[in-house]
């Protein structure tokens, strides 16, 4: 049977076990595919302290605006335990119209699909009015400190401006079509510990017992409504994500418990107000208990691209190829879309995220190529406009 | 400075090091002292799965009625950093009218001080009318399965019946004479584990997070009150000891959350009652999450012997030779005296409990020779009713 070229391409991407931080060759597969249709590739690896090193893909062609940029990622999730998929995770093996393997919807088919249609549309109309990006990073399933948010600084160091951008995450939950993000909420960590004084049980008034303090606050904490939600967002959510006293003796008062918060937050707050507002809750429920409250850095602000001519313009390319006109959500986990947020409109729109993350993930072969139908209408109504 | 017979057989059992389960000769030289005056001594070796064989000694001089029984334990908890110590934990130095070693205060002073008083007795006025005994237990720090408890089941298969008791823990808080026990409160030991659904942070309605459950179980355990005390007993107290989760990861909903907790209780509660009062309020606690509740065996119900006759002997004996009436307390942990009680009255009262299970644990030479004339004056009048 002849596959399709994004076929092919997703199925010579699953081929590379690019566990983060792995390559595995993957982006050399792109650029290869890229610099033959005449794109121009960089590659740039990133390092920090305490990560790894990353490697990256930049990949241009056209000059001037319109921008259009696709943003992407090779690396993906570990397998877990191969014995329990159907196939090799990383042979992208095809069976049934779908096609196997670590990555083929997060997001390697997602990929394979932007480039099919890029390529397609330069061959029949040359360089774009415009031009047409990919940047593509090997740090989205990882820390994501030498990826995208890197390769974006680099980039417009080197003079580019970014008109509009489409990520490639599966967006989608039950048939192709049905999802697109046009935001994400943010995402910010947290730790309280309550200070109390060790002792034994019998004798608790020479005591402090930091549990209760712990437990009062985690309850409060849990049971807190932050908001109602706003126009294209959620309420947001705080989930207490464990309590950790590690006291292995039972006639022993403890000193010190600790627990970890994780907020998924909408565009009523920024960190800094969040911030406050929990602590607020925790100071109130710890009553004379002495606590620290401290917050990891926050990198996932929560953003929205209001729905306008660039959403307006992929949603309709989607009725026309899926047969049906995508939710605008902005539900679900954070993506590489909050960092590009800052310097353009950008919206989300890949493949199911069914059997993301999960053993035997998978593509439908006809999803694929519907996918690369829908980028390649957006390509063709957004620098060909009627 | 010629010691006196008390502070000498303390000093010689302080010299033998019997951290738990080690007997390290301690019993051997009670034995010796003890069938020199007469008494008929019985060692006794008990064994369960799972515990170090422990030795015990029965001694008893005398038969009939009435009989009064000593117990007490040669064993002594780990000395910790021994460079923090003044002196050798287990060299019995003297110094400023003190002994200082690991158990000079719990309790091989307060052993020799009986030890004493008994040989002393025994010289005056011949072997009483009566039987005085001496229950001796290597099992009183560790988990007393094989201490007092089996050895009073023994003794009781030999046709042995006790009238009274003494108990010669510790039991002063300031000066010597200022508190007797008379009762002491239970301990039961709980553990409650909430059960979950693990799933992803940005997906709370696709799982069941059981920390609140057990922050909410937590904080309603923590604050409720069980009672408000009795006529001899303090409000019975539970302490949540530890939460765990051990969820390390902040992006995921963990699937389990634990809780432990230990209660001292009063005389208003057995454990049975109090099982089912704390599996009502953490069901009322848990809402819609399932909670699994574990009580640990109970091996220390409360108890109380009441003020009366014999706590009256001991304490008016206590007052002419210490000069204060002791408080009748039933304050602090579990002892040995949980087991005796079942088959006599039996109170507890012994040297100063300030230093002990710490650094230079010791006791004051002018209190084991004042608390070897109390147990005298308890013995004299005991046998010979003015």
């Amino acid at each position: 049977m002849a596959l399709s070229p994004a076929v092919a391409l997703t199925r010579e991407l699953l081929r590379c076990p690019s566990v983060t931080p792995a390559d595995a060759g993957a982006l050399g597969v792109l650029e290869r595919t890229l610099a033959a249709a005449g794109f121009v590739c960089r590659r740039k690896t990133f390092s920090a302290p305490g990560t790894p090193d990353i490697d990256n893909l930049f990949a241009k062609i056209g000059t001037g605006k319109p921008h259009l940029v696709f943003a992407g990622h090779t690396d993906v999730v570990p397998p877990g335990d191969i014995a329990r998929w159907r196939f090799d995770p990383f042979s992208g093996e095809i069976a049934d119209g779908k096609i196997y393997g670590r990555g083929a919807s997060d997001m390697k088919g997602g990929i394979a699909a932007f480039v099919a249609a890029a390529l397609d549309y330069v061959a029949r109309h040359g360089a774009p009015k415009g031009a047409i990006s990919l940047l593509i990073t090997g740090d989205e399933e990882g820390p994501s400190i030498n990826g995208t948010a890197k390769l974006l600084d680099w980039a417009k160091g080197q003079g580019e401006i970014f008109d509009h951008c489409i990520v490639g995450e599966p967006t989608n939950v039950n048939a192709l079509g049905d999802m697109m993000k046009i935001g994400r909420r943010g995402s910010l960590n947290g730790v309280v510990v309550a200070q109390g004084r060790q002792g034994h049980v019998a004798y608790p008034e020479r005591a402090h017992n930091p549990v209760p303090a712990i437990a009062r606050i985690a309850a409060a904490l849990a049971s807190c409504r932050l908001d109602d939600g706003t126009a294209h967002f959620s309420p947001s959510n705080l989930e207490v994500t464990s309590i950790d006293v590690g006291n292995p003796a039972v006639n022993v008062i403890p000193a010190r418990a600790r627990a970890s918060f994780n907020i998924r937050f909408n565009d009523l707050w920024t960190p800094e107000t969040l911030q406050a507002r929990i602590r607020e809750l925790a100071l109130a429920a710890a009553g004379a208990t002495a606590i620290e409250l401290e917050f990891a850095p926050c990198n996932a602000r929560a953003f929205l691209t209001e729905p306008g001519a660039f959403t307006e313009l992929v949603a309709k390319a989607v009725e026309k190829i899926a047969g049906r006109r995508p939710e605008l959500s902005t539900s679900g986990g954070t993506s590489d879309a909050r960092f590009i947020v800052r310097d353009c409109e950008v919206l989300e729109f890949g493949l199911l995220n069914e059997t993301i993350h999960a053993v035997d993930e998978n593509a439908s072969l006809a999803d694929i190529d519907a996918l690369t139908a829908i980028y390649g209408l957006v390509l063709q109504n957004y620098f060909e406009a009627p």
